[in-house]
C-alpha cells in the first residue's frame, strides 16, 4: 500500500513535503557530514536550527515580546502534572474547566501539586458542548485557570475563548496549536504536545509568560523547573534534536502556505465539508452542539454499532485510514489537522456517501 | 561536506545501516500507508514494533524475568530526579559514588527527594580514577545505592562492577550500555538515554526489577510512576514513537553484528588502538588511571592549549568530526561507541601522528 489519506488523531498525519525534505537528508544534513541526529544539541549548527525553528513559531503565532517558548520532552501529560509544579504552591486552588476526557485527565495529573477546583463543567451534558458562559465559577485568587482548547476525543472546541479574568490562563494546544491565529496575550501559558499539529511525538512545546515562569519554585529538581529550561534556552539537557528539527520543517511549510490565517481557512473548508455530509446524511451523526464542534476532531456514529466493521473494514480498503473511534466515545472519528488535504476529505465524504447507500 | 567519522559524545553517530533502513521507509513504514511517525501508538502496528524492541533488547543484555522494560522521555536527567521520587522516601537515604560531573549531577538533581550520601567519591584525584576499593562507605540502609557505568566527560569506566552488597544497584548507563555484556541480575535499575548507544536523542530506556516497581508511590502524578508505566507498557501517554522505531532498528543492527559481546571485542580493539596511540606518542596526553579508562570516551589534551583550534580545524578538514573535549576538562575528545567503525579510529590515529610530526 502506498501512502493514504490518514485521519489519525495522533501521531497525525505530517505534510508530505516535509517527510521528502527529511527523507532526502536524513543521512546528511546541511552539509555538516552527519545527520541531524548525529550531532551535538550545543553545537553552532543544532543551536541555529533551534533558534530559527522558535522564531519562525513566534511569527507564526505573532508571539510578544514577554513570551518565552520552550521545546521539552514528556508530551502534555508530563506537562498537566509539572504546571502546577512550576506555577502554583501546593496549598493554593487553580481552577480547571471540564469539556472532555482530556481537560479531565490534566486535572486528575495536577492533583498531587495543586488543589484542583472544578470551574465549569460540560460532564453533565456527556461533554458534547462548552459549559454555559453563565454558569462558570471563577475563583479570582486561583494560581492560574486551565482549559483545552480542543478536546481531541470529545470533539469540542472552543471559538471563541472565553473571558477568564484576571488570573493567568493555561490552555492545553495540543491539538489545534498552528490550526487557527490566536491571541497570545491572553494566555499566561500555552503547551502542546507536538504528534498533531506540530511534529512527531516527544516533543512539547510551550509559551510561557515571564512572570509565570518567574513562580519556579526551587525546591524541585532543575530538570523540572520551566525558569531553568528558560534560562538555557531549553538544552538544560540533551533534548529531542529530530523532534525539533522537524517541528522546524513544519514551520517553515506552514509560512509557506501562508500562516495560521490561511490554514484556518482551509480548515474550516475541510470541517464544514464532513460536518454538511454528516448532517445532510440521514444515516450519520455527530452529536456535539454545533456551535461548539471541533474543526480538528469530527466524531461520528453509524445508525447501528454493527456497521461499524464494515465501516473501518472498507474504508481502509479505500486507502482511508485510523477512521476508528476513541473507545470512549465509539463510532468514528476524522481527524482533520492542518497536513490533512482538502482532496482527502473529499474522498472520506465519497467513500462516506457510497457506504451510507449500500447500508442505509 | 559527505558523511565523516563522527567521534560526537552524544548525540551521537548511528550505525549507516540503520539510517539508511530509516531513510528508504520514512514514508512509509511496513505497508502501512503512512510513515511510521504518523500512526497511533496504540494501533496493532506500533504495538508489534514495541514489543519486537523490547525483546530484542531482553535478548541482546539477557534481561532476566522479573524486570520490566520501560520506553520513557526526559533523558537520564530527567530520570536523575525521577528515580529517587519513584523508589526512595523523602525521608530515606540513598548512597551515591561520584566518579565525574555526570555521578555528580545525578546527585545534584535527586536531591530534592531523597537525603543524598556520598558512598565514594574520586573528586580529590580530579576525576582521574576509579574510588579505591578500601574507601567505600556504604550505607546498609540506605534505598539504593547510584553509579555511573562509564563517565563520558571525564572518560573513566567501571570494570568490573565493584560489589555495593544487597542495597540494589541503579547504574546510569547512558554512555556504555550495550557496548559490552553485563549480568542484569547485579542491578536494581538500569537506565540510559538514547542518543549514544540506542539511537537518537529524546529516549530513554529503563531496566527495573519488580521489587522496585513496587515501591512506586501513589502520591505522585501518574505520569512519574514507574509502576504505571509499566502496567501500561510504556504507553500511558504517547510516547517518542519515532524513536522508539530507531532504537529497534538499532537492536536488530546489533543482533547482526553477533551481539554485545562481539561490540565489546571491536570496542576495546578501537580503544587500544587509541590509547596506544596516545601514550606512545609523547605529544598527546590522556591522565586517566589505566585500570579505569573508558572504552567509550577517550579525552586527551595536546602539550599546549594554543594547538588546539589548529587541531580541531585540520582534523575537521580531514573529515574528522566532534573532536572538542568538554568544557570541564579541555581538550580534545573522541567518542567510540558502537555505531564508530574501527575505520574511523585508524583515520584518527593516522592524523594524530600526522598532526603531531608537524606541531610535536
Amino acid at each position: 500500500m502506498s501512502r493514504c489519506f490518514n485521519f489519525s488523531a495522533g501521531p497525525a498525519a505530517l505534510p508530505e513535503a516535509v517527510l521528502r525534505q527529511a527523507q532526502a537528508e536524513l543521512l546528511e544534513w546541511n552539509g555538516v557530514g552527519a545527520s541531524v541526529m548525529e550531532i551535538s544539541h550545543r553545537g553552532k549548527d543544532f543551536m541555529a536550527l533551534a533558534a530559527t525553528a522558535e522564531q519562525d513559531l513566534r511569527d507564526l503565532l505573532a508571539i510578544p515580546d514577554g513570551y518565552k517558548v520552550l521545546f521539552l520532552q514528556g508530551g502534555a501529560t508530563q506537562h498537566f502534572a509539572q504546571i502546577p509544579m512550576n506555577i502554583a504552591r501546593r496549598d493554593q486552588v487553580a481552577d480547571y474547566v471540564l469539556t472532555g476526557a482530556w481537560s479531565e485527565k490534566a486535572a486528575r495529573e495536577a492533583s498531587p501539586y495543586v488543589t484542583v477546583r472544578v470551574a465549569a463543567s460540560a460532564q453533565d451534558g456527556g461533554y458534547t458542548g462548552l459549559p454555559a458562559a453563565g454558569r462558570w465559577r471563577l475563583d479570582p485568587s486561583a494560581a492560574y485557570v486551565h482549559l483545552v482548547s480542543n478536546e481531541t476525543i470529545h470533539g469540542v472546541q472552543f471559538d471563541p475563548l472565553p473571558d477568564t479574568g484576571d488570573v493567568p490562563l493555561v490552555a492545553d494546544m495540543s491539538s489545534d496549536i498552528l490550526s487557527r491565529p490566536i491571541d497570545v496575550a491572553r494566555y499566561g501559558l500555552i503547551y502542546a504536545g507536538a504528534q498533531k499539529n506540530i511534529g512527531a511525538s516527544g516533543l512539547v512545546v510551550l509559551i510561557v509568560r515571564d512572570d509565570l515562569l518567574a513562580r519556579s519554585p526551587a525546591d524541585i529538581a532543575r530538570i523540572f523547573s520551566y525558569a531553568e529550561h528558560a534560562a538555557q534556552g531549553s538544552l538544560l539537557n540533551t533534548p529531542n534534536t529530530f523532534g525539533w528539527y522537524l517541528a522546524g520543517l513544519v514551520f517553515k511549510w506552514l509560512k509557506a502556505q501562508g500562516g495560521v490565517a490561511a490554514m484556518a481557512a482551509r480548515n474550516r473548508e475541510k470541517a464544514a465539508l464532513l460536518y454538511d455530509a454528516i448532517d445532510a446524511s440521514g444515516f450519520y451523526r455527530n452529536t456535539v452542539d454545533p456551535a461548539a464542534r471541533s474543526l480538528m476532531n469530527v466524531p461520528f456514529t453509524l445508525p447501528r454499532a454493527d456497521l461499524d466493521a464494515a465501516f473501518l473494514r472498507e474504508s481502509h480498503a479505500a486507502g482511508l485510514l485510523a477512521l476508528k473511534g476513541h473507545k470512549l466515545v465509539g463510532g468514528m472519528r476524522a481527524s482533520l489537522y492542518n497536513a490533512v488535504p482538502l482532496e482527502a476529505v473529499q474522498a472520506l465524504v465519497g467513500f462516506m456517501r457510497d457506504f451510507a447507500s449500500r447500508h442505509g
